[in-house]
């Protein structure tokens, strides 16, 4: 399996004390050595750093680390591969064009038996189910909705119906972003944590590093950090319940839906 | 304006060298400070670096040029914005899916009047002329050949047929590229060599920078580098005449086209 890392926030912020942890598990501290990615949303814009090396050993990653990138949305990824070879053209995230806005997509999981008619608009191009599931969701996204962009209330609604059709196939813990907001589903494994003022120490689980995020943070910043595992071990992080699909926008839970039969717990 | 350097070789290469000259020119050694990027094929998967900073003090630039990352086909560019703010979603070169496999574009030019109709299957994220013309030939070649790639002489014709169009509303070299082939087209200023045994010393224009290749290649290797000016003094270029299509593959030039009225020179 893999690990997932997102960010979303209300000012432009930068990710190296999360990136640090979660570079750790990528071959260092954990398993996750098939490559690894990571995306950051500067305005409409994106980055898109990928690389088919373990993470830990990764001089992208080392740049990534002591670059601070201050973006709204990040999404990264270090692979464990189930399907599909180890290759740059399997690495997540992978990232297309719709409506004119980039979109970001890393799933951690396994799809069974998922091979859905695809039109051509979005087509794979490697050999992954994630890219195949990814490409389906954006199709089936302009197929609703045309040329235009729905409203963000529709498109999450529109998000969830896919969803609820894409997980029957299995595992499929992701997360997506256009820049704008960021959606995690929750379909086995998936935590998160809200930082806002006051502002406190935090401590990686996988580095001795600790950030004090009052000296680096202004009084209104809001920042929601999504993991599948925490990455502080000091800090309290929110289980995300199996079966959720979460809408994140300037760095709180806007929505959640369920995506499995039962009870489903509110947002923290 | 901007500068295009493109690679396309018949084995994976690294541009490490190339790069350090091209890097210079971005609020270096010339006036392109506006932002600049690469993208590097690595068989069907692509790694794109983009930094809407000078190339001459992007830390993005410095791993560039110190990270060997073995590439068939290469396409970089630095920024002199004419159209479009500074800005990431500005900055070169842009990426797109097509059957399947990842595209990119890099322009150098400035287009007047160029406003088709686009029918939303590839939409300009960013505000250039450069996106706006990559979009339009992505969604003409799929209109023309519809869910499958065609042969690449057909794709070349089309090519041209696109080119000719978009050509008439000003300044448009181009490299573009699918992993397979790199298309080049000189509107009014580009040069190339290749490079193939024997292979001797070169020195960099921009640096003081000298690298012997019959050191680092093998008998069978051959490259093909293109650039909007050459980047060695010591070697001969060959000027791409004003209004020339170029077709590379393998490391050579496999057909030319003319783009506008008169003779056109031979592939050297």
């Amino acid at each position: 399996m893999c690990q997932l890392l997102g960010m979303n926030c209300n000012v432009p912020t930068d990710i190296c004390f999360s990136f640090s942890g979660f570079q750790a598990r990528g071959g260092g501290t954990d398993v996750h050595s098939d490559g690894w990615g990571i995306a950051f949303f500067e305005g409409k814009g994106t980055r898109l750093f990928l690389d088919p090396q373990p993470s830990a050993t990764s001089p992208v990653a080392e740049l990534v680390r002591h670059y601070p990138i201050r973006s709204k949305n990040v999404i990264a990824h270090i692979r464990k591969a189930t399907q599909g070879a180890v290759g740059l053209e399997n690495t997540h995230p992978f990232m297309r064009e719709l409506w004119g806005r980039y979109w970001i997509f890393a799933h951690n999981g396994n799809l069974l038996d998922f091979a859905p008619p695809l039109d051509g608009s979005f087509i794979p191009v490697g050999l992954t189910d994630s890219e195949r599931a990814f490409c389906w969701l954006l199709q089936e996204l302009r197929h609703r909705f045309g040329g235009q962009a729905p409203e963000r209330t529709d498109l999450f609604d529109a998000l969830h119906q896919l969803t609820l059709e894409v997980t029957q196939h299995g595992e499929f813990n992701f997360l997506l972003s256009n820049g704008d907001c960021l959606f995690a589903h929750a379909s086995t494994k998936l935590s998160h944590i809200v930082r806002q003022a006051p502002f406190a120490r935090a401590h990686l689980k996988d580095q001795d590093v600790t950030v004090d995020f009052s000296d680096v943070t202004s009084p209104n910043d809001r920042v929601a950090v999504i993991a599948t595992l925490p990455l502080t071990d000091n800090e309290t992080w929110t289980d995300m319940p199996p079966g959720t699909l979460w809408w994140f926008e300037e760095g709180a839970a806007v929505k959640t839906l369920p995506t499995r039969p039962g009870p489903i717990k509110k947002p923290a």
